[in-house]
């Protein structure tokens, strides 16, 4: 017996109507009318199936700092805005009820994957668990102190003890986060690298999202942020690098050379002005590029759908080629590639790979007619067509209602965090 | 007694609860508790109260050949796919479907006026004043032979019979549409300049949107083509310029100092790889700018919010300056700017301006908690939070549902073309 059966639904590309039989969290069959018996069945006719997106970098619970400092530059904005509110706010509760609004936010837009980057990563995975959703559990490691540790050795212990807690979940598990180059010390990369390789979990980390940041790493170190990491041995295949926006050719052929990922983050990139990452050219070259949100206070949110149509017209755009990427490999980034970095067999609609899938009705007007589903999925669809969520084998979103978070929950949270947050602002006469 | 009155909307700035009060399609009262009787009545409650978009380019009937030839280049995209299926199936009864698939999708993404450029305008004017939605229809002008004329004479003739039959509409106006520099001679501009003052009509033209573009005018007439245009004295304050992308800056100078407006279509730019126009340095300099989506062949969507979010992002991404543009001034450049350029008061909640008017649903994960209403409209509300549109003081969506358009008809007609042209396609083993 199947645990889940998708009756008639549509293949972007191949037959109209198929039926995808789901057991153990695997696709286990994809044929026209299975007929074993399921568990449970979903009727899509009309409706279209295809993977669900993996945010390959965010910072999910900064959601409750969404719209905060709009339009100051990545450095004013950290340094005015974001570190003054989380240096007042940031506890297992702020993180655990943001995590509940972001993660509402991602399901409804078809994302199954998040790796996360934050504090408090167990309240987290509380709301991640509780939810069906997988996610990397970053845990963040500065050389300053913060309310999760007063010193690198003191991160790194708790990381430790994280990182044991964690491994072997299901749909969770443990990363570990060194946070940039301008936050932690050779000495902090390179005790994070021996601690990710004796525990066995990947890396994630910033790196060259700003000119200012190149700067600085080549007045400290004397070399540009990838080459630094290259020179310490943390460049590997297990090194999962958001934005990566300013590179040399020597830098992209020590990236490709090592396997390390690249998780592009157009969306914030542009907004805080930092710059437009050559994704077209790591492409070409043959590294594994990832496609992430950043957390939803620098997007300012976690539609991956949108970032995925940004993304593709971004690299048009700037080469001044509209071959420099097409709606497909688009979507492949998005999907299969986010997964593939984590070793997740997810992202196909492939027998033998997990069933992360979502349905997408396509009969609002601005999806009509309906040619390519695949380019009108990229540069027509918003995330409000996305009709059902399936993670790992579990319908969590079914005809847009969440099954496993209950809305006015998150709204409740959110005007809660919301009042909290302006009486603060007020008090400081914040600007 | 009030046409139409809206009660407990929000207003993004400003108090958290107003009644605003709407006569013969003006706002006439703006206050708490708006004692005057009315015909009918909106309860707001919770509901984010903006002005409607302004989508000041498009080829809307062009809806119908949505994702076909997704990721070629202008050119290439033109001739191969756009050209080849215009030939073969243009007709009023192609625009008339087309438009009304393409004005569904705009009014359910809050757009009340769109400027249109295509064939059988006419067909476009039915189905626009059905709807209840403004359209300033765009009669276009070449120098080759179509279905509509075979000699720029025979345009011209037509276009004035269309100009005299159209004028005086309450929601629809007409404007001449010599197509470019690439398609128009200098004979056909200056006789389309003088025709537009004659009968006191816009002019709206493509200028500018590709190097090769300016490569050509060089060519042809030694001058690029808003140099070209200012030769021939067509650059004036009714001269609505699309695109924009490629200019010096004494063109930029020119453009300012005659008061042309530029019509930004940042989505269709980067997709069929034109390149990003310098806004930012337009806004500096005191030119008149406006936001449009461009045909939905070819962005491919009508959506403004996503066009206006873009717009903004890309400003401060490739300027790598945070306060390249700010969200109010691109919500400015979406609405009123717009608005303006045509001469139409709209585009703000204000007395004395006439009700163009949309209502947002705030209530979405997305858009929780909700600190700053403009910055995330702009930078994280999706259009499927647009919950109900009024058009020069007419309810043409509430609640989510069109209420001048059968959703019904649109699937079908949008279904029908599909076959037709996908059988086109097959018979000519188009690729």
């Amino acid at each position: 017996m199947l645990d889940l059966l998708i009756k008639s639904a549509r293949l972007p590309e191949g037959p109209s109507s198929v039926d995808v039989g789901i057991k153990d969290g695997l696709i286990v069959e994809i044929g026209e009318g299975i007929g074993q018996e399921a568990r449970y069945i979903i009727r899509a006719e009309g409706k279209l199936l295809f993977p669900t997106f993996a945010n390959m970098h965010t910072h999910i619970s900064m959601s409750l700092l969404r719209g905060l400092g709009a339009d100051l530059p990545l450095m004013d904005w950290l340094q005015k805005v974001i570190w003054v509110l989380e240096g007042e706010f940031v506890s297992s509760e702020f993180v655990r009820d943001g995590a509940l609004i972001g993660i509402a936010e991602a399901i409804r837009s078809g994302t199954t994957l998040f790796m996360d980057m934050y504090f408090f990563e167990e309240a987290v995975a509380e709301v991640a668990q509780k939810a069906g959703i997988r996610a990397g559990l970053g845990f963040g490691v500065l050389d300053f102190p913060t309310k999760v540790a007063s010193s690198p050795e003191e991160y790194l212990q708790r990381a430790r003890s994280f990182i044991r807690a964690f491994r072997g979940e299901e749909l969770l598990f443990p990363v570990l986060c060194p946070h940039a180059v301008y936050t932690c010390s050779p000495q902090t990369f390179k005790r994070s690298l021996e601690m990710a390789l004796e525990e066995g979990v990947y890396l994630h980390t910033h790196v060259a999202e700003t000119p200012s940041e190149v700067e600085a790493s080549l007045e400290r170190f004397g070399k540009r942020p990838v080459e630094h990491l290259h020179s310490l041995g943390v460049l590997g295949d297990k090194l999962l690098m958001a934005h990566v926006v300013w590179t040399t050719e020597e830098e992209r052929e020590m990236i490709r050379e090592k396997g390390a990922k690249v998780l592009h983050c157009p969306e914030s990139n542009l907004k805080l002005a930092s710059g437009i990452a050559p994704i077209s050219d790591y492409l070409r070259r043959g590294i594994h590029v990832c496609l992430g949100t950043d957390g939803p206070a620098s997007n300012d949110n976690l539609d991956m759908l949108e970032e995925t149509s940004l993304m593709v017209k971004l690299q048009k755009g700037i080469n001044l080629d509209a071959k420099a990427m097409d709606a497909r490999t688009a979507l492949k980034i998005a999907t299969e590639e986010g997964f593939r970095a984590v070793g997740i067999r997810a992202g196909r609609v492939e027998v033998g790979y997990d069933a992360d899938l979502l349905l997408l009705n396509p009969n609002s007007p601005h999806l009509q007619p309906l040619y390519d589903p695949i380019a009108q999925l990229v540069y027509s669809a918003k995330s409000s067509d996305i009709d059902t969520v399936i993670c790992k084998g579990k319908v969590i979103m079914e005809k847009g209602e969440l099954k496993t978070i209950d809305q006015e929950e998150v709204l409740f949270l959110a005007s809660k965090w919301k009042e909290r947050i302006e009486e603060f602002l007020r008090s400081k006469m914040f600007n």
